[in-house]
C-alpha cells in the first residue's frame, strides 16, 4: 500500500514550527507496516490543491493535514470538493458541534468558522473532539472519474486534534485494507546503556530472520527503541531475541520512559528517592518531577554544584576533594550517603563530574562523571561513565545512566560496570 | 526566487527521525526574505532522481540534502550526475581531505569512502570541514540542455555538516542572486512574557506599514522571537517600534536564550545566584546549569517538593503552611530567603506552585504558582502566576518567569505583576 502526506502549513516552510506531526504519523504507519512513500510541504493556500491531486496520482492513501481552519488561506477543503468536482452542502451534524463547542465558550459561531460545517458530498465526516475542523475522508471510488484510485483523508494540523484522528479514524481504515492488518500487532522494547550498533551486532541477524517481522529503531532521549511489527507469532519470536540478549537493559515494553518506570517501582514498594547533583545540576530532579505522582516518592533534592555546598548540605568531609578532587568515586559515595541521611529517603542518587567544555585534565577530561546509589540497609553502588560531547548530552546521558542504576536496585537486577 | 528543498532519508519518512534541519533552513531562508516554496521528502535511493528533476523544473534553486554518505542506498551524487549528464571524475581535492580525515583517525579510507571524492564535470566542491561527504553546487547553466535553468546544491543530511554549509557557502551564493541581497539585515527580537496574539495586536499594523520589512514570528521555549528582516533601514525602524512596545520584555536580540543572559549578567557583576525549587522540580537549576561557565554564578540549589525539606532545609516556618498552605506569597518568601541565608548567594530565586494534574482546588486551581526572587540588601519581590495545561508546559513557563524576574532584576527594570 503506497501511502503519502501532504501538509499545508506556512509556518514549516518558514521554520517557525518543527514538523513533529509528520515523524509521530511515520512511526504510526511503520508500526502497521507502511512506509510512507513520500512527504510532501507546501504553504498555505490554493497550492494544496496540486499537491493533493500529484500524491493522488501516485499513492492508494494520501493523507493532507492543515488547511481546515476558519481562515481565508484554509483552502484543503474547497480545493479537494473542486478536484473531485464534489458540491459541498452544510452538515448538521458539524453545525450542531460547531454550536456545542462555541455555546461551551461563550462565544458565538462566527460566519468563518461555519465553513467549517460545509461537507463535500459522498466524503465522511470523522469527528473532531478537540477542536472544531472536522476530518474528512474521500473513498479513493470518488477520484476514480479523474484518473486515480486514492483514498484522500483530510486531517487537522494541531497535534492534539490531529493524533486521536489518525488513531480513531486513520488507523482502523487502512488496518482494513492491509491484507494483514488486523492481526498485525507492534511492540516497542526500550533498551538503555546499550548503543544501537551493539544492538544490530547482537540480534539484527537472528531478528531479519523471522518471517513477516518489521524491524525498526529509533534513537530518543538516551534510549534506543527497538520497533517489532507483524503478525503476534513473528513479534513474539523477535521479542525473545532480543529479551534473551538484553533483558537486563530493557526499561519497557510500552514506551514508558526510564523516570516513569522509576516513580512507578517506588511508588509500588512505598518508597522515596533523594538526589544529589553536581554537573546535571538538577536534570534527574526535574525529570523525576516530570512525572504526575512524583511527590509521593520525591521530597528533597540538593544541585551541589560548588564544593562548599557538597560539604555544607551533604556533609562531604573537606578532606576527600584535597585528596581525591570532587570528580571521584568517593567524592559520589558521600554526596549519595549524605543525601541518604539528610533527607530520611530509601534511596539517594548522587552524580559528580565534568560537562565541560572546560575543566578537563589529562587524567580526567570532559566526560568523565561518577554516579552513586546509596539506598537504607544495603551497600553503596558506585559507577563511572564518560560522556564526551555537548553540554546537553552529557547531562542527558548522565541522568539517564544515574536512573537506570535506580531502576535496577529497585528491580533486583545487577548493575552494569 | 524560488526555492524548493528536497530531502532523501528514509529514517524521516519512518519517524526515528524529526525532520529538524527543514526548520533550520526554513528560518535561515527567511531571514533573506525567501519562503521555501515546497519541501519534498522521499526515501534513500534512486527516487531521489525524479524528486530532483521535478523540483528544478519548478524553481529558481533547489537545496538536496542527504544521500551523499558511502552506502549503497546513498545516491544523490550519482543520479544528480546522471540527470545532468555529466560525467564524474575522481577529484584531487576532496581525496587529500578523505586521506587526512581518516589518518587523523588512525583508519583507512575504504573503497565505499572514495565515492564521495568522485565529482560532476562542472559542478563545484563545497568543503565539508566537519565530515567526509563534500557538498556539491551545480549552477544554473548545467540544466539549460534540459529545459530548466535551476541552481542545484547537494548538501550533507547531518545537521553540524549541514548548518556550516548552508552558512559559509549557500547563503552567500543566494545573497549575490538576491536584487537586495548584499545590504539585507535580520534581527531576532526574543520577548518574554508577552503571548504572541499581544504583540501582534501592539505592533503589527505599524510594523506593516515599513516598506520592505518582512515580519514572522517564532514561538519556542516560553518566548516570541519577532524577526525583522530586510534593507537595514527597514530592520532599524521595524525594532524601534518593537523595542518602544516591549522594551523591558525584550530579553536579547541575539538569539540568546534567557538563561544565557541571566548567567552573563550574573558574572559580569560577580554575583551568585541560588535556587529553592518546589513545583518546578530543579528545571530552574537546570536550566542555568545548561549554560556553559554558569559554575562561576551557581553554586547552592535546592528542589524541596516536600513541605519537611522545605522546613528542614530552608527554614520555612511551619506555621506558614497551616496558616497560608505551601502554594502561597509567605512560603514563596520563605523558601527564597531562606536559600538566600543558607547558600550565601547573591540572589536566590523560589517557586512553590500545583503543576497538576492532581492537587488543586478551587481557590488555588492547578496551575497557580508563586515565585519569589530574594536579593542581598534589597526587597524580596513575588509574583503570582497561572499557567494550567500540561505539566512540561508548566514547568517551562514558570521557569522562564522567575528567571525573568531575576532578569529584570539584575538589568534595573520593574517587575512586571
Amino acid at each position: 500500500m503506497r501511502v503519502e502526506l501532504v501538509n499545508t502549513g506556512t509556518e514549516l516552510l518558514l521554520g517557525d514550527t518543527i514538523n513533529t506531526n509528520a515523524a509521530w504519523i511515520g512511526q504510526r504507519l511503520a508500526a502497521l507496516g507502511i512506509q510512507v512513500a513520500r512527504q510532501t510541504i507546501v504553504p498555505d493556500g490554493a497550492i494544496i490543491r496540486t499537491a493533493i491531486a500529484e500524491a493522488a496520482q501516485r499513492s492508494d492513501v494520501v493523507l493532507v493535514s492543515g488547511g481546515l481552519g476558519p481562515t481565508n488561506d484554509d483552502l484543503t477543503r474547497e480545493s479537494t470538493a473542486e478536484l473531485l468536482k464534489l458540491p459541498m452542502a452544510l452538515n448538521d451534524g458539524v453545525m450542531a458541534h460547531l454550536n456545542e463547542y462555541f455555546a461551551k465558550r461563550g462565544k458565538p459561531v462566527s460566519e468563518a468558522t461555519k465553513r467549517q460545517a460545509m461537507v463535500p458530498t459522498g466524503a465522511s465526516v470523522m469527528p473532531n473532539p478537540f477542536g472544531t475542523a472536522p476530518g474528512l475522508y474521500f473513498p479513493a471510488t470518488l477520484g476514480a472519474p479523474l484518473s486515480w484510485n486514492a483514498h484522500i483523508f483530510l486531517l487537522p494540523g494541531p497535534p492534539r486534534e490531529l493524533k486521536p484522528m489518525i488513531e480513531n479514524e486513520v488507523e482502523p481504515r487502512l488496518r482494513e485494507w492491509l491484507p494483514d492488518g488486523a492481526s498485525r500487532r507492534v511492540l516497542y522494547l526500550k533498551v538503555t546503556g546499550v548503543g544501537e550498533s551493539d544492538i544490530v551486532e547482537a540480534v539484527e541477524k537472528q531478528l531479519e530472520a523471522i518471517a513477516g517481522l518489521d524491524l525498526g529503531y529509533c534513537i530518543r532521549g538516551g534510549d534506543v527503541d527497538v520497533r517489532l511489527a507483524g503478525p503476534q507469532s513473528a513479534v513474539d519470536a523477535g521479542a525473545a531475541i532480543v529479551r534473551a540478549a538484553f533483558s537486563d537493559c530493557i526499561t519497557s515494553e510500552d514506551r514508558r520512559i526510564i523516570e516513569e518506570v522509576v516513580v512507578q517501582l517506588l511508588t509500588e514498594r512505598g518508597e522515596w528517592l533523594s538526589t544529589a547533583e553536581s554537573c546535571t545540576g538538577g536534570t534527574i530532579a526535574s525529570r523525576i518531577t516530570d512525572v504526575s505522582g512524583s511527590s509521593r516518592v520525591f521530597g528533597h533534592g540538593w544541585v551541589t554544584y560548588a564544593n562548599e555546598a557538597k560539604q555544607q548540605h551533604l556533609g562531604v568531609p573537606a578532606e576527600l576533594f584535597e585528596k581525591h578532587g570532587a570528580v571521584s568515586e568517593e567524592v559520589a559515595r558521600a554526596m549519595a550517603e549524605g543525601a541518604l541521611k539528610h533527607s530520611g529517603a530509601d534511596h539517594a542518587l548522587s552524580v559528580t563530574g565534568i560537562a565541560g567544555p572546560t575543566g578537563g585534565t589529562a587524567e580526567k577530561p570532559v566526560g568523565t562523571v561518577w554516579i552513586a546509589l546509596a539506598s537504607k540497609n544495603t551497600e553503596t553502588w558506585t559507577l563511572k561513565r564518560f560522556y564526551p560531547g555537548a553540554r546537553d548530552r552529557f547531562k542527558l546521558l548522565t541522568s539517564q545512566a544515574a536512573l537506570d542504576l535506580l531502576r535496577r536496585r529497585l528491580s533486583g537486577i545487577a548493575r552494569r560496570l
